[in-house]
């Protein structure tokens, strides 16, 4: 630990990341190492008031847990959008149902004492992984995170793109199924629909009735992780579920490719955690269907900070914040 | 024509834009303004070598309708892609069937004694459109022609979007109907594949025999200006490929408005010239299925260089060119 504290360089910032499973919080270092991190689930039904309550004392704890041996400069903080990150408002985040417009940023800096700066976290994700991921030092690249829900970000030309709104790009919310599965932003066909982890096990749950001899019938609740494992095992039901997976988010990244024409295309999120199973297909879809200087410039590859992208990507937001502030 | 050349200021270059359908050239100014234009039909069939000489001559005759006191700087061309703007290289435009590989940069240097830059067609009406059009002095927008081919550019943070290969966004190579109609890249159900001015025309005369009483079995050849025009004066069948056109790029340009949140969406090509029958349903359908704070932040917009946007923009990426070189 006291190794870990002289190490650390210049600021320190608290990251407070609130996902629609776990909230996950730490202290962040300009030299993007994560200090005192904590995780425990969201349970977003309990509402925003409780929820923040908790994410509050989660900080605090991390931060006696950081051990730092300088106060935190600022707070940043990763959620779902849609959101409005000039305002620190949380406007009406899916993942968070009933949640509306919550003034999360001043609430922070109440709580704190710091500034607070609010960020959409696919798009904190993608500058985590530019900055100290999988993408360090390239000019430009997208990220999609896949997780409770579908978002992403992207780098253009060495600059984080955070977007007229501030939203940056919503990735998860391209069509890829017309007239499709409802998506949770109101449209039919979107990406998230299909690959979100929530979707996936959504999906093997709507079909298992006509798939009587499929292990999933073991699981429950079932999960995106049990379809991929059971994917993996040979399960024919899993594999059609997986391949529907993979199909879709081959389509969409070769979209997103074609759009962007990056160099890197990095996958996060949970569903990532099944690996090649998930990444191979989808690679393989761009080198095939993505217009040829497109798929020649972009390589494919999962998230280099895995679980803790989110609590990075929010850290250099708060970081870059307070740069810019005293520039 | 005195008064034109003595407003005009700083350097002159020659732009020569290759459409699918025509080839339009003209010598562009500082000032955005485009003198000698001259405009000719393309007949991509005589093959690169007849072509590029009928351009080329073209370009001296422009220059000399131009009657402008200095000499050409720069040459900037704009074709569709893909092609690799580095090094001038046409690689295969689908537009230009056959054409593989063409130098067409150093072609024009080895003509014309100037740099020339080549850029792809859609990436050059974006910056026309953003320096001296309906963008001007916006921080982002993206621009979507739907001509013979459909293609897209972007300006994102001031700055237009290259992209890592050099062809900026191919937006026209987005899958709007999985397993549809065969696209010209190959790929099956790309925008481009419905609401081209080809594939509007293809998609009516594939339907009219089971249409009798449509007035377009007048039309011969029938074009996508017919399709509009009969759908304006109430032709049933007519409406329907005209729906089908408007509700596939509503459905595109909502993707693109999620992914880029930009300030402006610019539509620009000859199948635009159906005006507000085209443009009216795409902003309804941005404003309707976009999330809340992009489809907040974009408004849908008619180009404002009309047919000139990709001679003004070849020009802007040549004038631009000379700046950085001579910086």
């Amino acid at each position: 630990m006291e190794q870990l504290v002289s190490h650390a360089r210049g600021q320190a910032v608290l990251s407070l990341d609130i996902g629609g499973t776990k909230l996950a919080v730490g202290v962040v270092t300009s030299d993007g190492v994560v200090h005192g991190l904590l995780i425990e689930p969201t349970r977003s039904w309990e509402g925003p008031d409780a929820v923040i309550r908790r994410l509050f004392d989660l900080g605090h704890r991390s931060v006696a847990a950081a051990g730092l041996d300088r106060p935190i400069a600022a707070v940043g903080i990763s959620c779902g959008g849609p959101l409005d990150s000039a305002t620190g408002v949380l406007i009406s985040p899916p993942h968070l149902p009933g949640w509306l417009d919550i003034p999360l940023g001043p609430m922070t800096t109440d709580e704190f004492g710091v500034p607070a700066y609010l960020e959409n976290d696919a798009t904190a994700a993608a500058l985590g992984e530019h900055r100290f991921g999988a993408a360090r030092g390239l000019n430009s690249m997208i990220y999609l995170t896949i997780s409770t829900g579908v978002g992403g970000g992207a780098v253009i030309d060495g600059r984080l793109h955070r977007g007229a709104a501030g939203n940056g790009g919503e990735l998860g919310h391209v069509m890829v199924r017309p007239g499709g599965r409802l998506c949770s932003c109101g449209r039919r066909g979107c990406l998230e629909a299909y690959v979100s982890g929530t979707n996936i096990a959504a999906r093997a749950v709507e079909g298992l009735a006509a798939a009587p001899s499929s292990s999933l019938h073991k699981a429950d609740p079932l999960t995106a992780a049990d379809v991929a494992a059971a994917a993996r095992a040979g399960d024919a039901f899993a594999r059609e579920i997986w391949a529907e997976t993979t199909d879709v988010l081959g389509q969409a990244v070769t979209d997103l490719v074609n759009v962007f024409e990056p160099e890197l295309v990095v996958l996060g999120g949970g569903v990532t955690r099944s690996g090649a199973l998930l990444l191979d297909p989808v690679a393989e879809a761009v080198a095939r269907d993505a217009m040829p200087p497109a798929a020649k410039a972009a390589r494919v590859v999962l998230a280099g900070l895995g679980d803790v992208v989110c609590v990075v990507g929010a850290g250099v937001v708060a970081l870059d914040a307070l740069e810019v502030k005293h520039a």
